[in-house]
């Protein structure tokens, strides 16, 4: 274990997050000429300037040889740069005085500003701010540019480099990835994130442009597609996607949610022309079929529903848009709303709740359990029950036509299990912190599914600020999780791996 | 499969069945000559005759040739078989009129009749009626005695047939049964089940005998000890055991409770003189903590809170009594209960909620997914981590000294996304038959792990009577799938069971 090579590379990471902050500082500047007063241009700036001496300083100070980084440095790496990452992340946060609560600072509200971070970061996009269009350009365009650099890391995270650390299922997508076939990973993970970062690119262009077309501003078009690609769910508006009650809006937005969903791999391959390649995938049909009995069912369960004896869609067509909009927003764990679901039946909120578990395809930008995960699930279940009529039966799984190895499989049933697991602990820690059982374990599937809006008091209409500090540390803690498939996180917690 | 010897093994059963139906009518006559009235002594004459013609005619009327029982036709004789007991176990409060609602005779209210009987036989707890004490001693004694019966069933099933018949994890315990190592299942099964039956037997009769010193009648102490033994949870008090109000009864009730959540193997090895086999037991001890750590964490957490402006229990031995009764009521799936844990804060409850899952050990009459499927599914989980950095190594899991083969692991780990894949699916059902999220998904976790009372509508203060009558069978379902350990039943369901 070579941490030098890890200061290294964290070094690298924030010279490129400095990077990113003059976007935010061209923004400031911009609307400082259309008059904006508050536009924090100083705060990015200082916070451009702080992240970049602090990466100069890691990279240069540290002689690293140049080598290769290993499976034990990945996982470090990974890790510890999404922390470091949102650390720094939350600079403008602070700098901007965005928290500034019963007349105390950020500083001193920190939690707040690295609960935001972590939640742009991870694409979760749970906040904090109880009052969002208040805030100026700049910091709403940082919000929504850490969900589109969060997801550039997933993608190219999911698709090139989980599946070759062995990350519970996702091992069977190793050869999926665009690129060169060769065995050195440094260079084939650059070449994979070029090709990737392509397809985001193209696919965020496509959906900015078509979001104005529908009348956004560039500005809002710009925020809403960072949050739609990144599945995150940070919005420029306090009504979210509902600000705009728009049918093409909603429907624009659903399709690259859906999109956002689906493994990047196979955008890839349909860009290059194998259009088919979308069909011949188990998972991606799996993920169709999910969501097609989703929207049935809840489009028929909240038509002509009763609130308060008012009776909110009363035709199937509105429960149908307003079912669509939201299991495409659930599954693929983004978190844009456009209607207040807690109100909604039991039934409908409950498919919500278990499509918060499921979350979107492997190598996708979405969170949650993945779909191919269930499938295995699934799969296995059926296999079990035959394996008691022939008890000495092979029975292989197969996915993609390809046989699932026996050692994948414990891997997923034991990320099921750490998953329920955790989820458990966690939502025991959130009540000791004061939450109801309902907002508790809405609290911890929200993030840890990198969902954002939960249930209860953090529900859809709701947002995280209440919470106790350290609950807004856990809660952040989880994001990491479930972003980095437990594994990548909780692997840095085995005594074994700082073993020499 | 055999067909026919199906049926003459229940006819064997139902003929046994009418015989237990004489305690009751004993039961009757004794109470009639001490001046009840109301003693229903009609009602149950009538339901043993009934049973036992029904019984002889499926014996003798199928000529069945003196053939073993394969694994087919064990896996059928064990799920219809509690179908078939709780069918005909309904009669007597079908022809005792005892669910005569809204001036509707019991006959028609058939779903309440069946739930009942169910909740008894699986040893579930979970009850329709809304006023227990004013029925007559014989109906009472006969929901109790019916825990009991589904106890002795539960103890052979999970100590001597399930193991042998590859149900998930509990092939570790294989060897395990007292009695003869023989090939042959039935002369095995025999001896087992009356070396069992007489431990269970023994610690009926201590239970009863310490709760008289207590100062309970033969009849309630009897009804009491029913409930216990076979972790049941009917009792004969509106109030359950909070009735007395004792701290001497709540001890002795724990004690046995614990005692009944624990392998009736260990127990006979114990009382062969063994006693330190308790303590080699890896699920034993492993129970014991987490008994100890929850209720731990529920007195501190239970402390000096407040409901309304009280403070139920001001100190610490207090909170340490109620904790301790209700934890062991349900983590041994029993569902007695001495206090409205639905008033407890977040914490307490969640735990509850969890340990509802966890349940009792195996080869004990408790329910849940058993304590030795968590061991295992922690084990597990922790190889995988290690996995990740060796991935090469070969990690083996042990149990008692024992390396666990690995196609015990895949189907332990397909019994816990069974549970929670079929937890998930009737909570929807049951949300849409009208039940709010909380109350649906505590609804099905009490039946699925043979609980009792749940949360929400069907709280340890409420009962299931309200329930749509779908929903009561949906649930006597649940209570018949969780008790048999799903795959005994789902098996059923499978088209490769039914083909020769």
């Amino acid at each position: 274990m070579s941490l030098k090579l890890i200061a290294y590379t964290l070094g690298n990471l924030l010279i490129c997050l400095a990077g990113t902050m003059l976007l935010p500082v061209g923004v400031a500047i911009y609307y400082q000429r259309a008059g904006e007063t508050e536009n924090n241009l100083t705060a990015f700036v200082i916070s451009a300037i702080f992240t970049l001496i602090v990466g100069l300083a890691l990279r240069f100070s540290i002689r690293a040889r140049q080598e290769e980084l290993g499976i034990r440095e990945g996982f470090a790496v990974v890790a510890l740069g999404w922390v470091t990452v949102a650390l720094f992340g939350s600079l403008p946060y602070i700098f901007a005085d965005v928290f500034h609560i019963n007349g105390r600072s950020s500083w001193i509200e920190f939690s707040f500003c690295y609960f935001e971070s972590m939640a742009g970061f991870t694409t979760t996009g749970a906040t904090v701010l109880t009052e969002i269009e208040h805030l100026s350009h700049a910091v709403l365009f940082w919000r929504s540019l850490s969900h589109w650099l969060g997801g550039m890391g997933i993608v190219v995270l999911a698709v090139a480099i989980l599946p070759m650390l062995g990350i519970g299922g996702m091992q069977l997508f190793r050869a999926e990835a665009p690129g060169p076939q060769t065995d050195r990973l440094t260079p084939r993970i650059a070449q994979t994130a070029k090709l990737l970062w392509g397809v985001y690119l193209l696919l965020s262009l496509l959906e900015t442009v078509l979001l104005m077309f529908g009348g956004m501003s560039l500005f809002d078009a710009l925020c809403h597609t960072f949050g739609t690609m990144a599945t995150g769910g940070f919005s420029t508006k306090n009504h979210s996607i509902g600000h705009y009650n728009s049918v093409y809006i909603d429907m624009v937005i659903s399709f690259f949610m859906f999109l956002a969903g689906t493994n990047f791999a196979l955008h890839y391959r349909a860009l290059r022309g194998d259009v088919k390649a979308y069909f011949r995938d188990t998972e991606f049909k799996f993920y169709c079929i999910v969501i097609a009995v989703s929207i049935t069912l809840i489009s028929w369960n909240t038509i002509r529903f009763q609130v308060d004896g008012d009776i909110p869609y009363d035709s199937m067509w509105t429960s149908l848009r307003y079912a669509t909009f939201q299991v495409m927003s659930i599954i693929t764990t983004t978190g844009y709303g456009t209607a207040d679901f807690e109100q909604w039946p039991a039934l409908s909120q409950f498919i919500l709740v278990t499509l918060m578990f499921y979350g979107g395809c492997a190598g996708s930008t979405g969170g949650g359990m993945k779909q191919v995960r269930f499938l295995l699930l699934i799969k296995q279940s059926g296999a079990e029950i035959k394996r008691l009529l022939f008890p000495h039966a092979v029975l292989p799984i197969r996915v993609n036509d390809r046989v699932v190895p026996p050692e994948v499989m414990t891997n997923v049933l034991g990320f099921f299990f750490f998953f329920i697991g955790i989820f458990a602990i966690v939502t025991c820690i959130m009540a000791t912190l004061g939450l109801d059982l309902v907002s508790a374990a809405g609290a911890t599937i929200a993030t840890m599914g990198n969902i954002g809006p939960g249930l209860g008091s953090v529900g859809p209409t709701d947002n995280y600020a209440h919470i106790h500090t350290a609950g807004k540390y856990v809660l952040s803690f989880c994001m990491l999780l479930g972003r980095l498939e437990l594994y990548t996180v909780l692997i840095l917690f085995s005594p074994n791996f700082w073993k020499r």
